[in-house]
């Protein structure tokens, strides 16, 4: 059934989304004595790989609830996928956005047609918002990442690279609430051969490797990393997928992930987010195991605030 | 003789050089109203197209000349492309930069084999270092621009573009010594059905544009622009084919420059360097000009000093 869902969400958003490019870097292959190739989402509409989890949901409402609109809380690239992919499926976006995010988000979810309820930045208030949006209008509430119509969306990237590298003997995704390493462990799973996947984490939002460890969803007490899509904690939706389907997650520091973002603006010259970067930083930090293998990394979104770079 | 020599020159130096991507962006196509196609040179080995008339002249050099070097003078993206080129082809380079050349254009002259030569940061130590070495060592001075083997190998990013998109109306290239834009207008020229080059340059460096209206090599008083790429002026061997081939040249304000050079950093996700958003910037101040037309633009090159970022 998931394989038939892969396959149906793959033909069904492919009008709404763009089929991005693989990139090579020779020079990080030298680094890492492996052939890693940068599956770039950063080029995909609305600067990240969201939007196809996102036109998924969408796409899987009725008439009568596409009118009624959908709703999300976000802190930055589903809550600009899910205005695009209502804009483009003729339905609209209530977007709960914490004050905090950055002014470059909340610009392109206005841009993109997208409703702003600004909140405190906390989960609990995001949630409270959401609901009583809810309640009000009648959408229907999308999660960014607990919901199975969007991993199966976010599964599409890892698939698009197996049709065209069917030989991948890993494929490294970052980890944050757990949409793209579900999705992509998923299409992995039925569409690899003997590929693995592996998730990779900050050391400060360790949830999901400590997750796998104790064998129930954990929370982060603080969250301070510079990888401001991974912040959120895992869910009941993709949970079980990631303890079935990833082999295993890398943890990294913060200079890591700054490192392996510099080394992919200066050398490949493609402008990723710090989330993006802590994929490469993992392949980095572990280089003995993926020597002289076939690396796939999803570089998962590209939206940065350009004043604010750590370099 | 030149459509031979460019299309020799395509098929001798492809082992050493990438074929570029041509990326699109629907949000500038909708800006401006015309399809717009960026050839992505700061995908290029080296960060910039400069490698390939690099590669181009060091491969006329006989054995003898490639055992005795190379020599240029370069405030950048040349001296990586000539060292690169000398490394690849077993001969070796002799790079003279101005000490106020940006340490990171430093690092890859060294990382790529070059030797570098100090001078003080104007034309005139420039010229009298490259003669001093030339000399000593009997390394072949080859010039960044003002060479019909420079001017040939940069032409062959046009003859790629023209490959793929043989119906292209314009061809926005931006000026410097004028290689580049010389190399395209006869590339054009000889393989494009009616398409016209367009020079782009700074307000601020605007001899090409004041050489075109004179009849003769004008120079620039002050060089007050980011474009760092672009202070340097036209010469004998680049005039003439500028002259004859180059439909006009548009200037930009500095602000027009950091205003596209934003566009494509937020809106395509690729780094690239002030020079090559000028002609973006160019295309930009001119829109009715392009309404409706398909566009190509050369993107030059990617080598930014992350520190010194002008947004």
């Amino acid at each position: 059934m998931e394989v038939e869902a892969l396959k149906n969400c793959q033909k069904e958003i492919a009008p709404y989304i763009h089929r991005t490019p693989i990139l090579t870097s020779e020079t990080i292959n030298r680094m890492l004595g492996a052939d890693v190739y940068f599956k770039c989402e950063n080029f995909q509409k609305g600067g990240a790989y969201k939007i196809r989890g996102a036109t998924n949901a969408v796409l899987q409402l009725s008439d009568a609830q596409k009118e009624r609109g959908v709703v999300t809380h976000s802190s930055g690239n589903f809550a600009q996928a899910l205005s695009l992919a209502a804009q483009s499926l003729g339905s609209k976006a209530f977007i709960v956005m914490p004050s905090t995010a950055p002014q470059v988000k909340k610009d392109a979810v206005a841009e993109y047609g997208g409703e702003i309820i600004e909140c405190e930045p906390n989960l609990r208030a995001r949630e409270a918002a959401a609901q009583s949006i809810e309640l009000d209008t009648g959408a229907t509430f999308i999660h960014p990442s607990n919901d199975q119509n969007v991993i199966i969306g976010q599964g599409t990237a890892a698939l698009e690279m197996l049709e065209e590298l069917p030989d991948l003997e890993f494929i490294i995704a970052p980890v944050g609430g757990g949409g793209l390493i579900a999705g992509t462990s998923l299409a992995v799973h039925y569409f690899g051969k003997g590929c693995k996947v592996v998730g990779a984490e900050p050391y400060e939002v360790d949830d999901a490797y400590r997750s796998l460890l104790s064998g129930k969803i954990e929370t982060n007490e603080t969250v301070n990393t510079i990888a401001d899509g991974l912040m959120t904690q895992l869910g009941d939706q993709s949970f079980p997928i990631i303890q079935q389907y990833v082999d295993s997650i890398i943890r990294v520091t913060e200079n890591d992930i700054i490192t392996a973002m510099r080394l992919i603006w200066e050398r490949m010259k493609i402008i990723v987010e710090p989330s993006s970067a802590v994929a490469l930083a993992a392949v980095l930090s572990d280089k003995e195991r993926f020597a002289g293998k076939k690396v796939g990394i999803i570089i998962s979104g590209g939206n940065v605030d350009l004043k604010k770079l750590p370099f």
